[in-house]
């Protein structure tokens, strides 16, 4: 098949290696024309995952319209609050039935749209042609060919498993589903969630703790989810729990990262320049808050992390608010 | 309330703690006369977290006899393989309406009976009189006063909030369940799973296939639970996920530490010799492959684990084989 990856990122990069090695052909678009350049004659990401040899049937192009014309399975992999800019200078250049695999995790601000929301609206396709990857998915393992697993979701059962068969190998295995909604919920609410456990982590509370804001962060997750429609099964498979363990409890998660960054005491600039970049979470924490607020759910955790982000409360005073809450039947 | 913990190991230990603090009277009973004498006069536990103080409350005896009379909130805190033992010699000294608390965490091997139900008949009581405590509960974390959350879960409501508000503190909060058989399962099943992890670890397995092992875990867990009779949302909860993820992930927890020997290539006596004890999860795996067996559940990681601990096969083997398996819809 022919497939483009949008987007020459950490996670893009290897899902484009991913499709390369299970025998597509793939054209990776990257904003800056050094970028392409580098991966076209030297086979590697200058900026990710270095030390892996890109697979021959992967190549590089700046130019959005020679990527996009002719591919059948189109990846968006560029950050999840430029992804309606992207897409309404695309749009004119998608064939009309190609596939948009979206691999952004986050809720737009502003909109509290998820990621498939906005493909469908700034795109202007059929729902059924957009198929989410989510899952415990760190891109440097997957990049490396450690043995992972994911999950691809979707309405059109034959497009989602077109879409599972294109992205097969022996080290990286999707799983179907038929539940976007909760797919995308796992995938955006891990990453705030994440932050709360770098929190705890850099505070040096212990492994019980840890695991009650990990049990406690996917009860609110799937709070959100069912209340929007997901099935709450979702959250126990690898696009919830799954995805949420991997974030929190691995040092390559940037999220958790970049909460740590945050228990040491620093502010917000400080982490953000101490992990040179700032963490998906950050901005996804204000839009899953206001999603929760404008359903009447309760998410305590993003509640606090919101107010650890955007209103300059102390991290360590937050965490300490939500981890004594008063007894109650579970 | 007089309190009475039968056990001195590590749990037990931090449990007569988390009694004495919250207002109990409270008597250890210690298999060994010197170990008894050794809490009495030093207020510590020589052999178990021995940097703490016990509180003034809290004292110890040999005299079995001595310590269950009268005594209205009975601990059990022995191995699950010699409770019923235990249970026997003790039940001439029970108080008729006494209050039975479990903090053993296994399946009987021979019997495939649960820990509640082993009380049940080896202490002729009735099932209401029983209270099963069970979460992401690493004994040493509680023992420094670590933040903890826990589930107590029982059939009746007074007597399961009795023994909320005895075990309440500061720093070990207690949410009451009703689903026994679910919590007691979660508690089980993890020690087994928390073995698969510990191989994965020492196999140097990148963090997206742990994530998944504990993700597949929580879910055969589930599947047998449900079959039994269980809530499928207690493992959902502290006593599923919760204690599955403080288990598998803390470097504290004993079954993680004896996988991980196994995965370093050792046998199962080596792997006994580096860590000075048997692992819960080892006998375990058995008794719970024989009950998913004889209710026609399958649970791929149980029976693999049995597989390495009982019928000689190279864990790394056994692992791979499982994280192997052909791609599905989840």
């Amino acid at each position: 098949m022919k497939a483009v990856v949008l987007g020459a990122g950490s996670w893009g990069t290897a899902y484009a290696k991913v499709l390369g090695d299970a025998g597509n052909d793939v054209t990776i678009w990257a904003r800056r024309p050094e970028m392409a350049e580098a991966i076209r004659s030297g086979r590697r990401n200058p900026d990710y995952h270095r030390e892996v040899r890109l697979p021959e049937r992967v190549t590089a192009t700046a130019d959005p319209e020679a990527a996009i014309r002719g591919a059948g399975l189109v990846v968006l992999a560029v950050p999840s609050q430029t992804l309606r800019g992207n897409l309404a200078g695309w749009r004119q250049w998608l064939e009309p039935d190609a596939t948009l695999v979206s691999l952004a995790k986050g809720i737009e601000l502003g909109t509290t749209r998820r990621m498939s929301e906005v493909i469908v609206e700034a795109a202007k396709v059929s729902p059924h042609q957009v198929v989410v990857v989510s899952g415990p998915n760190l891109a440097p393992e997957i990049a490396a060919e450690q043995p992972t697993a994911t999950v691809v979701a979707g309405t059109e059962p034959a497009r989602t498993a077109a879409v599972q068969q294109a992205s097969s190998t022996a080290y990286f295995r999707p799983y179907t589903n038929d539940d976007v909604v909760g797919c995308e919920l796992g995938g955006a609410v891990k990453n705030v969630i994440a932050l709360a456990y770098g929190i705890a982590t850099a505070m040096g509370l212990g492994d019980n703790t840890k695991a009650t804001l990990i049990t406690r962060g996917l009860a609110e997750t799937a709070r959100l989810g069912v209340r929007l429609g997901a099935d709450p099964m979702t959250f126990a498979g690898l696009a919830g729990l799954g995805d949420l363990v991997a974030t929190c409890t691995s040092p390559l998660s940037r999220n958790r990262t970049f909460g740590e960054q945050l228990g040491l005491g620093g502010s917000l600039a400080q982490a953000q320049a101490a992990t040179r970049q700032t963490a998906e979470g950050v901005k996804s924490c204000l839009a899953i808050r206001d999603l929760a607020r404008s359903h009447d759910v309760e998410m305590p955790i993003t509640e606090q992390v919101e107010r650890v982000c955007h209103e300059g409360v102390d991290p360590r005073a937050a965490l300490t608010t939500l981890m004594s809450r008063s007894i109650k039947p579970e």
